[in-house]
């Protein structure tokens, strides 16, 4: 197997040999770099970043990463405004002129499944710099990086993922990359707010066991933390969408909050065992309105008092842009890693970029597990409003075959159940 | 003749020869970029880009270009909010900063005329990346590059032109440099999209004969075309413009549609004699109200039936972005060669680039025909409501005199006749 | 001293003595342009542009002095809406990311003191493109660097200062620098227009006599200027804020208009002894409302009369870009220099970057003063609305103690009075 050409829309377009191949060479980066030894492995190359939402970090960091290596670099930072989409283009038409010009393209799009449905138009690799609440799978690659640096391995790691893990794309990535690695994870996600049910279903084929809480308090007044006993499991008791959502959705029997100094000790124990706490913002951008999101961020933060009763060599994590849920007290603790994370991008997308463009070859046995498509799905249609397949009338829909009443969209991965 | 240091603001700037001169550099640039040659022409050279309305192809494709030979670029993707022309800076003003700090200059600017006002104030190349409803002719440049490499020459050609021709400034370069080069014209717009009247009399200059048809309806349900007969060119019938537009406009006598068998045989006819069938958007942007474009729109649509019917050497062009006027269905069949169009735009960009900057000096005998101004027209306007000249106050009309009655604005082409 | 890993957020971070070792490499910038030699000084250094407010000359002039010096940039040309600042994500947060990314970063931003707060958490060099009405650093450089180059000094020359002196940052900047280099001041603004309080403070560190007018008439009927009298300096008569502009206020006791025949022979003594007129812009993006600006604009105006009456070789500048006050007609005159001013942002800005990134080393003895920060002012918060200490949460307050009831603002350098 070779990475050369290969595009990456899904963190399961890379096996985890390709993966480990990835954060090693990330690794060759980031000392040369220290050494301020210059790279010339991409000279000539031209990186194409095309960009339908805002960006600090990604467009940043593939853009000097580019560089780092010698390439050039052609920016399209508000694609939405400047490019020929303002005049009606599709992603396919866009994707099939840039692929001419570039060696490879990094997009960032507002629609699920839309990075895919570019890369099945390019000759060119294609790297998704996150696409809608789908995937964000080189934000991924830099986490497992900083785990893997700063933790020294990501197998047997105990890994709590706290916020919107339902919109949080970059945490839909990492929990598939986590259960693929083997680690102990923990959810920590408001009502309506864990996640979606497709990641879930992926998350099966790894037999992940996943520990899940409903919702982690504010410090109480007493400096304990508040934290909901995990609910039961009732995976099978499916019900209807609770309305207003537009998506079929898990029921979730809520429990009662148990008194506060039960809490207390519980917290501790989970403190206690926890490597990695990985924070993610409200995707706000995401939600239907603003007010359901009000309340749900009230009760995620990470402060000092938290801080308190963590492990010393824990890692705090987050993919930022942070809002309420990190105080800027966090951030002169030894195990605030949010920003060192943040700056683990350029090596690891050197890598990447090096790879995909066959300028370093890495030696690798075992590439991704092939999934077949279903065949006779004429006329089924995603059930994600927010997927590319609903939005671009060109875009045929596509379904992996979960079990012969079960489908998984190929591009969005939203399920849909056949009658 | 030299083309180091010219400008490229209409494509009548450059003659036969030195259009020649870019494409068979293209050629070169072309066979370079395919055998992964570096070419290291512009080193040290800084190329600006300066976009006031949006560009997929035409920015990438010059910063690319730019790019792979060697040089370095500065990026101004949407000028009209990020530049100082958000403070009410004039074009001069802008020019005449930024001439010095580039070595070349592309703009795209959504006034007629804009582009050449601009470039009598840079010391430094500008080319025009498109100007208003006026011209695009390095859009042109791979349009010629295209013909002749996909089907040998331009000379003798058979190329129809389809769909809004009076506000597509692709078509407005493209018409021009085609009767030039001495192809056959057919022109296929519904009422009101024809081509305007100063293209019409720059085409005059060259003895150019244009078939025109009225409009090209949708594939009938018996599958055959309906094409209107060539309208009478009754060029000397001068009336007064039909209001609501605003310009002066030639009067049209509407035919009536012939019976569809008859248009059958005709079609046949006519498709079976066409090498290339460029069709163009609807330039809504450029229309007073929407409305006035759907129905035309509705009339210009190529599709399967009607590539059956072509000939198997036909080119299917279009410089894109496409909206309706051309079905994703086209898209797989061999004439269909926008994409590969789209394509050119990097090795004949580069050409022009090397040559303007005299990095590759070309042996050219015979430079453009120079045109008289025409003197004593103190107080005339140009009657082009988007003329630079009626939009920047500080940028006096000027006019060459077509005849002792007639004048044509120097800076977008529109003709002025005086009293 | 070294300049190497050195901040530019005000001109008052470099001395004297720096800042011509920024003018004397601009020099050999200068001509190494000139004689088309190419410099390789910050090859593999990575240049981060991050602007919040439109630019033309600032953003391009650093991009290109950047490549002419080998290095590569990633540009955020429209950062509040392309980057995740449209997220809510804070300054320091941006930076404490880009600076993982960047080896030296350019930022402007609409908040007065925001570049301070982000050099303050930056470990790379941060220099100011402009920080709301505060300062404006760079182009201080560049007006120092014409001043010197077409004057060939600075010291003992005498330079008019005209229009909006309130809220003009280029101006700030550039009143102190010439009060340091000694050379003699005129400032011709409207009531309200003229420079404010903490610019005053500041200067009297330098015991600078300031010039000052209230009026430069539009010429007059018979081609005379009408000048207000030099006000009574009433430095001591301190009152409160006139209200409706929310800041605090020195009382300004106005003059009668002296007869114009008076005003004539006192223009021509004037102009007669002025080397520089330098020009600015009304900044109404930075006025409560348009209409305030309205009259002020009307009275500022240089046009061929004042021209007449200049002297032959006074230099005409202005930071651009320009909207009424200075008419085009003075274009084609000789005096008039604010293009080539604008050119010196190449090598002057070139300079700046090889000095900051250690690529070349200036022989400096004398650094520029420090100042210390006043103790015990919890809870005293930066009278100016705009400070960045009033709208960024997590920025406290620091202020210099100027006298024993004086504080300056530590970001912006407005004063509050403590009692």
């Amino acid at each position: 197997m070779t990475l050369a050409g290969r595009h990456l829309i899904s963190i399961n377009d890379f096996s985890n040999e390709e993966i480990e191949a990835v954060l090693n060479l990330a690794d060759e980066m980031s000392s040369a770099l220290e050494k301020g030894k210059r790279l010339e492995l991409c000279q000539g190359k031209e990186l194409y970043t095309v960009f339908y939402e805002p960006s600090t970090r990604t467009r940043s960091s593939f853009e000097t990463a580019m560089h780092r290596l010698g390439g050039t670099v052609v920016s399209h930072a508000e694609a939405q405004v400047t490019s020929s989409v303002a005049k009606g283009e599709s992603i396919a038409d866009t994707i099939r002129v840039l692929e001419r010009y570039a060696d490879v393209i990094v997009m960032r799009h507002p629609l699920d499944g839309s990075t895919r449905l570019a890369a099945e138009h390019s000759s060119v690799p294609v790297i998704s710099g996150g696409d809608g609440a789908h995937e964000h799978p080189t934000q991924t690659l830099l986490d497992l990086y900083t785990i893997r640096k700063e933790k020294g391995a990501i197998r047997g790691k105990s890994v709590a993922l706290c916020g919107d893990l339902r919109h949080g794309r970059t945490v839909h990535s990492l929990v598939i990359a986590l259960a693929r690695f083997e680690a102990k994870i923990t959810c920590i996600a408001p009502p309506d707010f864990g996640l979606p049910d497709h990641i879930r279903d992926i998350l099966k084929a790894y037999r992940c066991k996943l520990t899940e809480y409903e919702s982690l308090e504010d410090i109480v007044a007493e400096g304990s933390l508040v934290l909901h006993q995990p609910r039961v499991e009732s995976r099978e008791s499916r019900v209807e969408s609770r309305g207003g959502r537009g998506t079929p959705e898990r029921s979730v029997s809520r429990l009662q909050t148990p008194n506060s100094r039960l809490q207390t000790g519980f917290m501790s124990f989970l403190l206690e065992n926890l490597d990695v706490l990985y924070f993610t913002r409200l995707q706000r951008e995401r939600l239907p309105t603003r007010e359901i999101g009000g309340a749900a961020e009230e009760s995620y933060r990470i402060n000092r008092q938290l801080l308190e009763k963590s492990r010393d060599d824990a890692l705090i994590m987050h993919p930022l842009p942070r809002t309420g849920e990190l105080a800027y007290e966090v951030d002169h603790d030894k195990r605030a890693a949010y920003f060192r994370q943040a700056g683990y991008g350029v090596p690891v997308r050197m890598a990447l970029i090096a790879l995909l463009l066959g300028a370093v070859e890495a030696r690798v046995s075992e590439g991704p597990k092939e999934t077949k498509l279903a065949k006779d799905v004429c006329g089924v249609r995603c059930l994600n409003p927010r997927c590319v397949t609903n939005a671009e009338c060109y875009a045929a829909a596509k379904f992996y075959q979960v079990n012969p009443q079960l489908l998984r969209c190929y591009y969005c991965d939203w399920m849909v159940r056949v009658v």
